[in-house]
């Protein structure tokens, strides 16, 4: 695995994970003031249509990554609704 | 421009222009309590990555998109570290 490929490989498990810390949080605290509801509308919406590209394009990496990103967003997505 | 690269496309703007509302949104409210400080920290250096990711590999769209999510998840992470 060359340095380009583990930059890349880095950055994907990057901004998949860091929605993790955000749906814990949300779920403890059930405080979804601060966050914005077109934004995680927006990126749910983004993150399918990257799942959608990845199954086309038969990309493994992009599929599981945003398999992943799309549970987590879609979870605080739901909690914003629930506690807006 | 087929299907597949007009999906991608669009994915690759959703997920990029969404941090405009929060970004927006925190500055305008300054209530950054909801957000998750270890989200941001964790999502701006993943993104930070894909940005030498793309340089290396000369990738424009991808260049593009993860210089705009940049500096819109870095605006969020310094304003939440700042009303923390």
């Amino acid at each position: 695995m060359n340095l380009v490929t583990i930059i890349g490989s880095v950055a994907a498990f990057l901004t998949t994970i860091a929605f993790l810390p955000q749906t814990l949080k949300t779920i403890r605290e059930k405080n979804t003031d601060g966050i914005s509801l077109h934004m995680y509308t927006l990126f749910t919406v983004g993150v399918f249509l990257w799942l959608i590209y990845g199954l086309y394009t038969v990309d493994i990496p992009i599929i599981l990554a945003n398999l992943v990103t799309f549970g987590l967003a879609m979870t605080i997505l739901i909690l914003k609704i629930r506690y807006h």
